[in-house]
């Protein structure tokens, strides 16, 4: 039996540290997880921001972005990019992160953060309070220490977890449930 | 040290499988995971098709979705949504799921999966392979079992999961780490 709990925005999403200069080359982070890969060919991703924030205009600025992936050793430096914003506090100095210069964009990633991906923004389009950023993925750079052997990532040492609206809590990833176009292969005639 | 990989869509995204009806009106699902929250206000979801899927032709003809989030006890269904097309199968029939009628908007939603979200479509986004369609939340229901006490969901019967492109695998979401805009409060001065 369902219940009905009104049109609220409560599913699973990924938690996503976007990296920004701003006009005065001052690098910025926040968090966002209203976001997603939205294309395979160009790749690219979809981060949907509100115009209140610093990284709207930062973005528009200089054309490109970072999406910095955290592992749970940096949740609490995740949160707190989200709590604040760029506009009065300088987030790299009060977390003691390291802003990098991206190699292919105009837009810094965080040096201590083990999957970054960086971002040429090709489209940006109005929903309504929030503005959807898509950006085509021009690399993605992983710490070594986070490449596997037979997978190409190890989750285990990746540790990347997710958001739940519902309950406004982080979830750890949890074990290997199977592979992709694999395990619902009984249902094929 | 980081390691380039190259311009690759290989980040955690959720498992979203995607309601519609033909123009036949026979219900049909897919799985998506190039998906995402995209607004607050008017709450909306965002997920990229090809249009060689038969879920694309079908939201234009009835310009609504569903959005269905399995549990874990139904990953081989979920699987195998994405490997076959409803063009030539009727998946429903092969599982052995019950497409109900949704009570907002023109698609059907999965019977016996945990949580689902009605769709009225008001964009779409042509990217590249790949097009975005922006559907506004009319409504989310939920089975009254995976509804906590303190929490709104109760993630352990909930049971989502998420799927990691890097490994083409799904993974289970594991222990709770915290509440969001809260576990960074010791960076704010």
């Amino acid at each position: 039996m369902k219940q009905s709990l009104g049109n609220k925005t409560l599913l699973p999403t990924p938690v996503w540290v976007i990296g920004t200069y701003d006009k005065n080359e001052k690098p910025n982070v926040m968090t966002a997880a209203w976001a997603g890969i939205c294309c395979s060919d160009p790749p690219a991703v979809m981060v949907a921001l509100r115009k209140a924030t610093y990284t709207y205009g930062n973005i528009l600025a200089h054309n490109a972005f970072t999406v910095n992936i955290p592992s749970e050793k940096y949740i609490k430096e995740a949160d707190y990019f989200g709590m604040v914003s760029g506009k009065n506090t300088d987030k790299f100095a009060a977390t003691k992160l390291t802003p990098a210069k991206s190699a292919l964009v105009d837009a810094p990633y965080i040096e201590e953060f083990p999957l970054i991906v960086e971002c040429k923004l090709i489209h940006n389009f109005e929903i309504g309070l929030h503005t959807m950023f898509v950006g085509e993925i021009m690399d993605v750079k992983a710490e070594e220490s986070i490449l596997g052997s037979g997978d190409l990532l190890d989750i285990s040492v990746f540790q990347p977890y997710t958001f739940i609206g519902a309950n406004a809590k982080y979830y750890s990833i949890g074990k290997e449930l199977g592979k992709a176009f694999s395990v619902g292969e009984k249902f094929k005639k």
